[in-house]
Parts: structure tokens; C-alpha cells; sequence
């Protein structure tokens, strides 16, 4: 068990005291870790967290030993897939209502995940649990008649500014993704293929960054994209078995998990030497995100960064090359919505907030972005990831 | 584009009519697959598949190019994640209203994806779209007051049996995935972390499985665990750095997805020669498979298997050994739950369903399984994977 992240649990506390909740009731993977510190491995685990009094986690007996690497000490665990008890639902309501009931919950108001859209893997990261909806009424019939309340937009303040040991975390999934950077930079050559440039920077994550400082578990997902390919490098396209070619631009977007916690980050690389023109779209790239960098810090509008990128760019007449925002959140999904660094954000930047930062340039047949996720510090903005920027470019 | 799978359509039409429902509208990355033969990169696509006519599919218009490898020919896109349309819901709901309107369909009975619980990854599988609900008010806005009927259930049934195609395409991922076993059984020596085994797994996906036979897209989620770990083998242990000793069983549980369809598989090998109570164990599961296999046929019942397969076990003693069921379906997603050949099971397996086979035996500190996906053809069942079962047993 590791002592509770105090900071945590006190923000929760206020936010629910502040919607006058008696408790929160919550399931989706990244809301179990925010709350417990633990990640879950299927995604079925509760966590119940009154505003007053510790929480409690409702967990698969199987993930017991994960829950033990978090901070809740009171766990109820349910057997699933065994001949007897092969669906869980049925348990898991029934512990929630003993917890209800012995914390004097029943009958009070309840914050639930009511808006959700997407939603972060847990360890089995191929079918994750989703249905919160549809195990509501069994919930609310547990919860003796209270009301339920959605506290989905709340969770989502709740996650836009990280705790001191959340910022720990997600800088080490940055270093973690610092291990796959280094595959793809040394394997982007002429004659390899997307799929194996992205094989071997995934299996450097397995293989390097499970260990790594304490880290349990740790995947990557890595998108290579290659020549012409990456004129469409905001679109989401996925690793194809494209061979790459001298001089082609070869561009990855890369999400890293270690222990739940995420990062989202995108290097550009040229198989062989940089011509004129790359040089220039890395150049004007460099100079966009330097200017967001150097405009973020705590106090500053979030559309204040976006449009120091957008202005560098003017110098090199390639305002229009960059299509979208200039970051989002991250740390305990690959992508959140707070901070918003877009022209039309309403949002003010704080310390202890982490953005991505990834001014990108786009043409019919190319494409160039490099991505880093940057903590908001109390003075300035500081870039989580180590690896090189701008390889080719002088410093 | 391809030619739909006209089978799939009419079992869905019929299905729709039955329910007296005009209309299906889907978004769960498991049911877009099945109805439009196109597996969604981001999970933001929806189809809307009327009783009459033909389906119609809402797509980012940066999955164009997949939604062109699909079935349907009439694609509407929607941009996102660009300046001014950053997100997609709102273009979402207004197509669908124009979708809804032009085929007649406001007003009328629509069916929806309103039960479910886990969910099938996306392309980008880690961070899968799973709002279904907290759309619902804007979808059913659009589809102007019209009755909105849970269709979850019916899909669920649908999915359970598949066309000539589906299964062509369950066979084709069983077959990428034994890229990922020849590896397994390669890598598994002493020495090797579980991390290793599992990067070499993953990497055979990545670089045998894009471009073999026309697959465009595969990954594998590779989990190895060795030694006592295999004890809890049933319950979804994940990757760990441990090494693996001279004599360790190695198992692993493993998934791969190739164009959206699953297999789910599992190998147990020996890190050196096979002692004689690991010989035991094999025969004994060995012997447990092939009881299931052998009764496994179109109108059994589905708790016959598993029965066979706990008696085959009674020879060896180890009927207590076996705490789990012997089947599961398998093909839209990594888990179905038709058939399910499990002791309380009142369904009866037919042509055309897929089901998992894997009978596991565990102790305390240790675990042997073997599972295949097997098909339930006109006269008794074939597995899809030819990767060696037992590998030290003579045949």
C-alpha cells in the first residue's frame, strides 16, 4: 500500500462538498486511478469516495496485488469468471450496497459518471468496460433510493490540474516514451518498413520500460507514418507496411502508458539527409513551438500560446499549414480537455496543468509536427520528454 | 469498396423487422464492423441501417479511405479535431438528422446500442469512443421524436453466429496470430524476461500480420507470465519484467485483432524438457480439449462440451483443477458472449458460431492452458489455428 496522495483526495472532497454530494461513485479506468491510484487491469474495479471518511475500492479478488499498489486500504473484492459467479455485475452491485449502507449513503445524493466520451484503456487494453449506463439501475437500487447525480463534467475540472505526484508520473511515462524515441530515430532508414519502425519502438516500451523506476507495467502505441503519408499526420492514420524512401519525411505518433499514466508525443525524423524545404518546415515548426513554450505560464488565457504559434509562423508564411489546436490536456488519458490551447479556449493556464504542445504543418504530401507535453510550473512551462526535437537542425 | 456481405444484411434487416424497428443506428466499433464490414480508427462513426433500403455510414472524413474498404457506398463525413469543428458530435447529430429525414425515419421506432458493458478497441485502441449515452439526447433530438429501442441485446444475438466472410476473416486473424505463437515458442527459453517474449510476440503481429493476405491493420496484446505466475493464469495477470527459469512453464494469453476481427488464443510451453508432472498436466488438458472438441456439433447442447471436458479430467484427478468454463464466442470482439460452453448454459451451439476451447488446469504455483477458437461447422467443429498444441506430448 502506498500512503494516499492527500492533495488528491482533498480536491475530490471539495469538489464534491462544493455540488453538495455524499459521495462519489465512479468506474471509468482513469477516474479508479485518480481517486485510488491503482489501475485497473479489466476495468470492472469501483471506487466509492464520501466526502467525509476514507474510500473504498470494489475490486476483482484477481487484482487484489494491483490494488495494494494503491492508496485505498479498504478493499471488497468480488470473484468473476469462475463457475458459480462468471458475471460480476451482480456482486459488485451488492458490495456497493453494503458500502452504501454502512457508511450511512443510502438514500443521500450520489455523483456518478453520467458524460463520458472517450475513455482510457485499462491494462487489458483491448476491451475495456464501458457500460456505466447500463448497471445505473442496479446502482441506484443498491444505493437505497438516493439520487444519482452526474458528476462527469467535475471529474474532467479534477483531472486539468495534476498533483506533485501525478506530475512524477507523467514525466515518467515521458521518460519511459524517451526509450521508443531513441528505436524510432535509430530505426527510420531507408528500406525499413512502417510496421517494423513502430515494432521495434513498442517493443523497446516492454522491454525498457517495464522496470524502469518502479514501473509495473508500461505499453506504447506507436502510429508510423512515412512520405507522402504524412500530409494527413493530424488525421489519425495508423502504421501501414509502407517501405520507407531516401529522403522521406517519417513522422510518429506515439501514446505511452506506464502504470495508467499517459503520454502523447510526436517526433518528425528525414531517412537520410534533410533537403532545403524540410529544413525550412522544421525550422518554422521549431520557431511555432518555441513560441508557444515561451508564452505558456500560470494566469496566461489558453489562446494566448496558441496564437504566439500561429504569429511565429507568419515569418515563414505557413499560417495556414497548421489546421489545429496547439495542445490539449494529458496525464491520466492520452488526451483531455483541459488545458485547451485553441484560439476559440476560454480557459486560463495554471501550475500543476500539463498540455501537449504540437504545432504541426501540413501540405497535400507532407507533413511535420514534433509533440511534447509541457507541465505549467509556477513561473513558466517545462517539456516532460528528453528526446531531441528538431535532429538535423542546428540547436 | 467491397461487395456487402449480403448474408450479414438480411440477418440484420430480419432481426430489425422482427422488432418491429425501422431503423438501426450504431456506433460501438464491434457493430459499425459487423454492419459495414469497416473497422473504425477513432470510434466516432455511426451507421444507420434501415429495415428498407440501404445503410448509410457517418465517417470522420480522414477514415474515408477506410470507410472505402467497407461495404457501404453511401458515406457521409464529418471533419474534426480542425479550427471552428473541433468537436465532431454536433456535425454527428446534424447528419444523422439529414440521414434520418431523407430515408423517412423521423418519428419512427430507432434502434440503439443501449445495453453493453466491455467494448471492442478501435484501431486506436487506447483510447476507444464509449459515450453511446451521453449522445443519446442530441441523436434522438435528430431523430425527431421518434421512440428510441434498446437493440443491444438483438446485436448481441446477431453477432453470435457469422456469414462465410466473418469467419473467412476470424480464420485469416488466427492465422496472423500464429506469427505471434512461432515467436512465443522461440523466445520462450531461459533467461528471456516475460517482457522480452512478449515484445517479440507483439512484433511478429506488427511486421508478419500488415500485408499478409490483404490485411491492412493487425496487433496483438500479448500477455506472458512464467513460472508460479501461471497459477493465476485465469485471472488476467498482465506482462510483468520477471525471468524465466530452466523448467518454468511459460503461458501465454493472447489476442490479435486483423481488420477489426478477433482470435484469442493460448499457448503453455516448458523453458527446457518437460518434467513428469508437467507431462501429466498437458495430458490431462490435452485430454480435456479433445473430449470438448470431439462434442462439439450443431445442436448440442453448449454445456455438453464442458461437460466432456471435466469428465475427460476425472481420469486424472484433476476435475478440481479446472475452475473456469470451456468456451466462449469470439470474432467482433476479443470476448462474445454466444456461445457461451460454460456448466449453466442453456444455449445450443450451430453452425457458424465461433467459440473459444480452453480448458485450464491450476494450482497454486502452477497453470497449463491450451485454447483455440474453434468453428462449429454443419457437422462438428474445427479449430482455426494451426500452431502447435502441445508441443513435448507425442501426437
Amino acid at each position: 500500500m502506498q500512503a494516499p496522495d492527500l492533495k488528491r483526495w482533498e480536491r475530490v472532497q471539495a469538489k464534491l462538498a462544493e455540488s453538495n454530494i455524499a459521495a462519489l461513485v465512479c468506474r471509468l479506468t482513469e477516474n479508479v486511478l485518480m481517486t485510488s491510484g491503482y489501475w485497473p487491469i479489466l476495468g470492472r474495479s469501483v471506487v466509492v469516495f464520501p466526502t467525509e471518511g476514507k474510500p473504498v475500492l470494489i475490486a476483482p479478488v484477481s487484482e487484489s496485488g494491483e490494488a495494494e499498489r494503491g492508496w485505498i486500504s479498504d478493499v471488497r473484492t468480488f470473484r468473476a469468471w469462475r463457475i458459480g459467479d462468471i458475471d460480476p455485475e451482480a456482486s459488485i452491485s451488492k458490495l456497493l450496497g453494503q458500502v452504501l449502507a454502512e457508511r450511512g449513503l443510502l438514500g443521500k445524493r450520489i455523483g456518478f459518471e453520467g458524460t463520458y466520451g472517450d475513455i482510457a484503456a485499462t491494462q487489458r487494453f483491448f476491451e475495456p468496460w464501458a457500460g456505466v449506463h447500463s448497471v445505473l439501475a442496479s446502482w441506484a437500487s443498491a444505493g437505497g433510493g438516493g439520487e444519482w447525480v452526474d458528476f462527469g463534467p467535475q471529474l474532467v475540472d479534477l483531472a486539468g490540474v495534476k498533483t506533485d505526484r501525478e506530475i512524477e508520473r507523467v514525466r515518467r511515462a515521458n521518460e519511459v516514451a524517451d526509450f521508443g524515441l531513441a528505436a524510432f530515430v535509430r530505426e527510420s532508414v531507408p528500406g525499413k518498413r512502417e510496421s517494423e519502425i513502430a515494432a521495434a519502438v513498442e517493443s523497446a516500451i516492454l522491454t525498457q520500460g517495464i522496470g524502469y523506476q518502479g514501473v509495473t507495467h508500461a505499453r506504447g502505441e506507436a502510429e508510423v507514418i512515412s512520405g507522402p503519408r504524412t500530409g494527413w499526420a493530424w488525421d489519425f492514420p495508423t502504421t501501414t507496411n509502407r517501405v520507407v524512401e531516401k529522403g522521406d519525411l517519417v513522422l510518429i505518433e506515439f501514446a505511452v502508458v506506464a502504470d495508467g499514466y499517459w503520454s502523447d508525443l510526436t517526433r518528425t525524423v528525414v531517412a537520410g539527409t534533410m533537403n532545403a524545404e524540410q529544413r525550412r518546415l522544421a525550422e518554422a515548426q521549431r520557431a511555432a513551438y518555441q513560441a508557444a513554450l515561451q508564452a505558456m505560464k500560470p494566469g496566461v488565457p489558453d489562446a494566448g500560446p496558441d496564437a504566439a504559434a500561429r504569429k511565429a509562423l507568419d515569418k515563414f508564411g505557413m499560417r495556414d499549414l497548421f489546421a489545429h489546436h496547439t495542445g490539449h490536456g494529458i496525464g491520466f488519458r492520452y488526451h483531455e480537455a483541459i488545458p485547451s490551447v485553441h484560439p476559440d479556449s476560454k480557459g486560463v493556464l495554471q501550475a500543476g496543468m500539463i498540455t501537449s504542445l504540437e504545432p504541426g504543418l501540413y501540405g497535400e504530401k507532407f507533413g511535420y509536427r514534433v509533440e511534447d507535453n509541457v507541465l505549467i510550473t509556477s513561473t513558466g512551462a517545462e517539456p516532460l520528454c528528453r528526446s531531441p526535437r528538431w535532429p538535423g537542425l542546428e540547436p
